[in-house]
């Protein structure tokens, strides 16, 4: 059998030591034969094809990034794109399945592929940790570890000058690497696209913070937004939409904490570094479990599933489980993290 | 409530983020009162106690070992020790129970202690990973990123000179860590204690890898040991079991390898760096996790039980459920593994 | 004899270090005492002095920050403040003489009260590496690092998406850290302020290196201006000088970058973390040694003057040969770099 | 011209930035053709030549050991040495010169190819530091950075025990990486092959350091030896020199420590993971320069010369200035630090 090997949208560090994996277990088990796939869905799309073999993968779980390159391409759209083009191209090729690496995109068109009669077989990536279905899914941990390392970082600083401190994290839609990152480095507030605060709310918490000899640390998700934010901005004169041409929420927030307590505060938006890199030994095991596992999917022919974590055990799901609602952060688990707020 | 807190046994990456944890959130959430006892149960057993604050547990997240002092100390022998002079000892200094932070042995000596009415709530620590009842433990995954920071630099060396190269990690008795980072770093042979491997097999798969171009890694744990270990050495005038004087069985195995494969083989016994040090922000997470539980636990008198983790959550579990069989290395985890040796 | 430290201006990896070694050596060697003087110059026109002995100092090898706190107060300034108030003050005090570690603004003020009369000995320091008169200064070695490591992340991001990533890094007025850490990760473009450059010939070397195949990583300090910057952006209706608004100057070369080459590009701005967190060890020894000879300076009576590094060793020079022209990055040092550039 | 490049000795971070360097400089200033040596001397014996373009250097300043491989061979040895023999195979190749990257040993046997008409180039390498006519070398920053982290989380294991830790570290000859990491670490002994000391003197440094309540902490470099070690030893029956069996001279100095004092000692023997992995910043950037130097230096024909740091400048230098007499620590700078033991 051939398999194509393809990684979509955003990269996130462990993608290449899935592929390793995959490769790995599939050469030496089962004899299976793999073909990298250029750019994601591009490359299936276009029929970008080039064999990978046990050789190309030597000494990949270390290494960040994607050696199959990555894009946004949607499957269904082109001229080439569509489940009966994509059989054809595949046909020609001789390839006999796909696995997919990617986020809630590619695996809903997966998903609809998978039901289009192609045969896909997903593996869960997502650095925010946003996708249900998997309790983790490597990248997150990496990340964590590196705006955990950052903020160890912002907060010397912070003592020294007795600043408040802002560290912006990645998170568009879910609060979990603020969440995690925030308690691993001791933050005073926690600010998560989940749970809207006002910035009277936030600097109530830097107050307290700082009144208790603390440089205060606040952290927020890219995505956080400010409750009611266009009234808080009004009086301003700003557009509170108008975030990419400050950078970021951080940006935003600085000044406003700085304005009403009165403590000089920094911003900081830790942005790309989150994503590359070396894999974290969580993140590294996790992705090869995910890819030997994604090995052995393939010889059952579980198309139109993914493999997930779920407690210490590597599980088979429909994609649909993976698919509409995103894994946010619960109340609940705010809530215990909030009482160490302040 | 007045309640004493101690950490006993190995010290851990994680334990500085519990205590902090449990005294942040008792304070804040329910205005309970602390005391460290010093240097585990021998403090219980000495009314060596201190005043606990808030102000004590600043920044403690982040820092390696136990502010308390830890010891190998059995509660039950001494002159003063036993449940009846402990009994008296905590009456006599008001406090109401105890939260002990500690491995199998802490965590039976708690489970007896609370069968004899003392008020104890444990939460479980092992770098090892060994525990049941939890799926991980804090310690571990700083651990594990050590060891495979360790072996990433390994192999580079290895590569320029095409040595082989051992390198012997933590695990008295199981073999988590060799596992992970074994599987992290990409080793070519992991060797634990809970498969017996022949000095043979384990020269075959350094050959083969070694045949491949590669420099060998080979992962060890502290207790593996080699099938028929007499034996193997009676040949060579060298008592099996003095291995206290030879370092460690990397020591003994790197001549071995080299002896029958006539490859030039080195061995690395990490040794303590594996235990000390920042903990990562996986170990910080879930230490924080575990203490804030414990604090809730003693606001429901769940006297007798651990704080665990399964799955995502933290949960409470009798003691007896984390003792007696210790957490090894299912054989399905590590034939998977070793798919991907030699 | 009693001497009173104090660090000002920002902070900087390595400002414990040299307390600690001041502490240590002086207590030791010469039976000195010492007192703390919190947050700079104001600390001394304040009066606002602590003891500071051998325990305080335990461990300070390794941490951030300053435990003294800083600012940017001007010991001339303020009713309280110029040469003969200050006497007056360290008098009534019985401090004998101050070790002042600061950049070129503090040993400019202590180059002055040195002249009024005050016993004032100086310790360099500046993250950004731009004090003439001592070969290195501790701080940078860690911000170079850091930002090394940071690009090293960047890179792999970069690589997956085939994306030009610009990085920008400290160095207002001088290019050191942006010259050895684009060094040091590789960069095809390095832009400092010390060397304009257009926009047109930042793109021709980032087209250069995507012709080749590369994911262009560009570094640029803080401080670097665009040749012609108020014409470049005239035609889209920017102010040239808003970059406070804009983030940073990364923030405006990136958008510009991809522009003209039509490479998708993306901005990082490292901001704090580069001052903040544990030195490295060649900061460590850096500093260790600083502070151990500014002890050995205050027995000789060495007032007027400062320590600094050149070659392997430790010298005193007088504050006068730090200051005026900064030890900006020649030409001949920029040309060699730049001959790996595209 | 073609130029052949070869690594020798023990591997070192920043060999293949050196490599990296030399192609890059000299194909995009000079034009140069490159070819790689494998494995040191002995591909120069056996005329074991590889083509070496830019393609291949790609990335590599970050990459630990040595993409060339290395050896112990010695150039005059075996039927195909000698500097005849040697000049047929490079005329055969049409090789018109070699930089020779390498420690004492190749230098040495350089030189002396030199003098017999080979052209060839030095680059010093030496992890140990232990080479004169340069005031650093790569890889002795990376090796110390190791060391003092790996310090780093000795201590905390070693505090919560109360412990006495003793961590060994590289040096056979030369004490600089334990002088620098003990500084680094705050070390309260340092054991350097230049100075002897007797197990009493180091047994009263840590009993000191253990009565202010500090786990001492011991840093020895291998190749020290205790003064009048025979003796020592005799009474417990042990064979002074026997210290392979051991593991290394810490473990060989913690059970005295221990039986000394009585406090418990374990021994960490840090070993290879010293010499494996990334480069540091600093090393990076000292390999870079070294190699774009090494590049100038065929193109002045310096034959004879090697390249080397002094103060912040890359110089050329005799072969002579650099062999001979080792780099050992001065006994001035071993006793500024020895002010803070105990």
């Amino acid at each position: 059998m051939k398999i194509g090997i393809l990684t979509s949208g955003g990269d996130c560090p462990g993608l290449n030591a899935v592929i390793r994996a995959i490769v790995l277990k599939g050469t030496r088990a089962y004899d299976l034969e793999f073909v990298g796939i250029r750019d994601g869905w591009r490359g299936v799309v276009d029929g970008d094809f080039f064999p990978l073999t046990r050789h190309d993968v030597k000494g990949l779980s270390k290494v960040g990034g994607t050696i199959l390159g990555t894009s946004r391409t949607n499957p269904y759209e082109g001229e080439r794109g569509g489940a009966e083009n994509i059989a054809k191209t595949l046909y020609g090729h001789k390839i006999d399945g796909i696995i997919a690496i990617g986020g809630e995109g590619t695996l809903a068109a997966a998903d609809r592929l998978a039901k289009d009669g192609i045969n896909v077989i997903g593996v869960p990536k997502t650095i925010d940790n946003d996708l249900r279905a998997t309790d983790y899914s490597f990248g997150f941990d990496t990340a964590v570890n590196i705006a955990t390392d950052a903020m160890d970082r912002l907060r010397t600083t912070g003592d020294s000058h007795r600043r408040c401190m802002v560290a912006e994290v990645m998170g568009r839609h879910v609060g979990w690497i603020a969440l995690h990152a925030g308690m691993a480095a001791g933050a005073h507030v926690i600010c998560i696209p989940e749970v809207p605060m006002s910035i009277e709310e936030i600097a109530d918490l830097v107050t307290s913070a700082h009144d208790r000899g603390r440089a205060p640390l606040v952290v927020v998700s890219e995505g956080f937004k400010l409750r009611d934010m266009e009234e808080a901005y009004s009086d301003k004169g700003l557009d509170a939409f108008n975030r990419p041409r400050l950078g970021g929420i951080g940006d935003l927030l600085a000044p406003e904490i700085e304005r009403i307590t009165g403590i000089e505060t920094r911003a900081t938006i830790l942005g790309h570094i989150q994503r590359g890199g070396a894999p974290s030994a969580f993140d590294r095991v996790l992705a090869t479990r995910l890819g030997m596992h994604a090995a052995d999917a393939i010889m059952d022919a579980a198309w139109g599933q993914m493999v997930a974590m779920q407690g210490t055990e590597i599980v088979r799901v429909p994609f649909a489980d993976a698919l509409g609602e995103l894994n946010t952060v619960p109340q609940v688990r705010y809530d215990a993290a909030a009482t160490l707020f302040g």
